[in-house]
């Protein structure tokens, strides 16, 4: 594991850019895997600088590695946000974007093996020490792209975002390992004792982001505040 | 993971060969970890009859994975158990034999990513889910490569072999994820059973190897036997 | 570049059927070109009695590397050999036979780049110093995929077996230089000339082979007749 | 190859750097080997910003590929350039600076393979059509780290900078081939047209540079101004 520690959430982000530019530069198909949410806001709006209409990232594809359906939306809200933050802005070519959904789930690790798997992957990390779509009490760490069920009993149910029988898809911890280079980014105070928690801490499915320990290739991008409790 | 089951010891064996001179035959620097003991004894004698003398390896190097050490004897079991297995009968040039020792366990991890890391280790499975010196209640999966004293109360203490006090080292979960191409090999129907649980049961530190589950590069080679129970 | 010096044709198929399922055994997608011809026989004959029904080599993929086109046929030379000598005694999986084709050979390059390259390829030497379609005078170093006009004035034209105005088309150097590992086998000593020029000698058009030189994994297996004029 | 087009010289060196700390920004030991002269001021401006007194690129060893040495200076051209520019400023610990010199050029492939090769090079184009030290009447495509000796006569001499029965040693195009991720960057009008020829021309010892047409993973990063003769 590689651990950069940058001044503010706009260092972080920079360091971010650089490191998906790296790989986006290279002579040949790269695939992609990139998060939905806030802490990648700083990472896209540099990048759609940059990417926006060049001809010089057509060799980049795009996935999403999870997905909650909306009730009556054809996309999914993962995918939607991505649109919204990233795909759209950049005008990223349809054909280069290879959508996850609750539907295509199972196929999901073997698409990426016939395109040549994973270069890169970006992904947050959860108060509750998730990542992707791995939440504490529905993980397994033997799980390659797998669906869940949500019960309404699970700790991070919250009555008004999601309903009882709700079926989400992700990539699991099997299909994480893959990716030739991960990368988490954290920001904010908030989760600095999360941050000591799951790559200082033992690898346990209680927190399942512990188990990126274990990655070959790992680089985390924290910011001072996410770093704070880190070698305490 | 990639599962082959051949007909036998030797069928398992001879593809096992095939797989290391694969890799061996690469025109760069190779390292690879090989495994003591039984299992791969009719792969390193057919391995010996084509390496012995032969200048078309001498870009391999050689390192063990794990170590125990014997008073009054200047190597430990594994490394003494590879040199009359396989490095003295292949004469293997002592420059491209990098022994792990009680001594220098701290220094290989890094010795190994200076090195360019492994590109290929291959390892057996214990009667009790072991792999590499990773027994069971005393594997933490977040370990590199570490040091375990053994205090007689283990599971797996045999009096006969061991001494309560011994200090033994071996490549942890961390280190082995990041080979790039990791072998196992089992034999025998006394093993099936293990073989089952740690290849389709939970990811669990009570059964190390099951924690093999999740390398992104793992080709598992079987007799018959040993995978009688796979998939019942 | 590595070379391999075996006693004879039988030891240059065995060591070359090692190095071949040393890839296919990864657990990972792996595209592999092969080469038709005389020199590859053995090597087929070995890959047969192992791959043939077997399960577990369902992860290759195969692509011929240049074709020639047979009049009121649907499939070329190359193709129809390959199905003779290998693709159909092995039983591979028509899904992953990719053949190249005068049709679509512009889409090569990109093809192949989008299912993440060529993990392998096999090649053997013509006695003109020809890789692939890749002839005296008419090769071009910078040349990616690309097709050829027979003019009937080439040094190698010969009447009973081509026609002028015949077009062929073959993989060119740029496209052989991205090939993960490239493997080339000769044997007999009617080539020993030959091999020391392309291997020894300056890289020059004129020996199109000679260009290998410049492949950054390059492992060459001889036997030895092949290589009876190596380092005279 | 993949060529990206920069609006000047300033842009042409951020996406420069940004692709260089992709590469330098993984988990494990990285070798990068850079050039010296004036095109990569602006790179190493904004490296030096980044990496300066940083914990977190302490895996990245430096490698020149050509030296010039120079009478009464412990230390060649390159060296003392590079470190000038980025080595010095950078802070970089002497232990990951890896010199090349007129008296260890003979092992400098094996030093690399060694290593586990080099990850990254960046590279300049010469006005003549060199690249690293391979110039034209004195590069042959088949060497590997090679000498060369001044005679006076070559078109490249210059009386002023140089003397008869100088020698300087350079990595050759073989071993510039086995670069994992080759990067050239070019910038302003005088180059334009040596550009267009290095590029779109045909491969020729008289060029040197256009045998990178030949390198499977090479990123050309231009100003608009060198760039303006390339599709004419």
């Amino acid at each position: 594991m590689k651990i950069i520690i940058e001044k503010d959430f706009e260092a972080m982000s920079e360091t971010t850019k650089n490191i998906l530019l790296g790989h986006m530069s290279q002579d040949k198909r790269v695939n992609l895997s990139i998060t939905a949410g806030n802490t990648p806001v700083g990472v896209y709006k540099r990048m759609v600088d940059i990417v926006k209409d060049s001809p010089d990232y057509a060799n980049v594809h795009y996935y999403n590695f999870d997905e909650i359906p909306v009730a009556d939306q054809a996309e999914g809200i993962t995918i939607t946000d991505l649109r919204k933050l990233y795909l759209t802005p950049a005008n990223i070519n349809e054909a280069n974007i290879h959508p996850l959904t609750v539907e295509n789930y199972a196929e999901q690790d073997k698409r990426l093996a016939m395109a040549g798997g994973l270069d890169a992957m970006l992904i947050g990390l959860g108060g509750d020490g998730h990542f992707c779509g791995n939440m504490p009490t529905t993980t397994s760490f033997e799980n390659l792209t797998y669906k869940i069920k949500v019960t309404g009993e699970e700790p991070w149910f919250v009555p008004d975002m999601m309903e009882a029988g709700l079926e989400f898809v992700t990539m699991g911890p099997v299909s994480v390992m893959r990716v030739k280079h991960l990368i988490l980014i954290v920001n904010g105070e908030k989760k600095a004792e999360m941050v000591k928690k799951v790559l200082r801490g033992p690898v346990t499915e209680e927190l399942p982001a512990s188990v990126l320990q274990l990655h070959p290739n790992l680089t985390v991008i924290l910011d001072e505040a996410a770093a704070s409790e880190l070698d305490k």
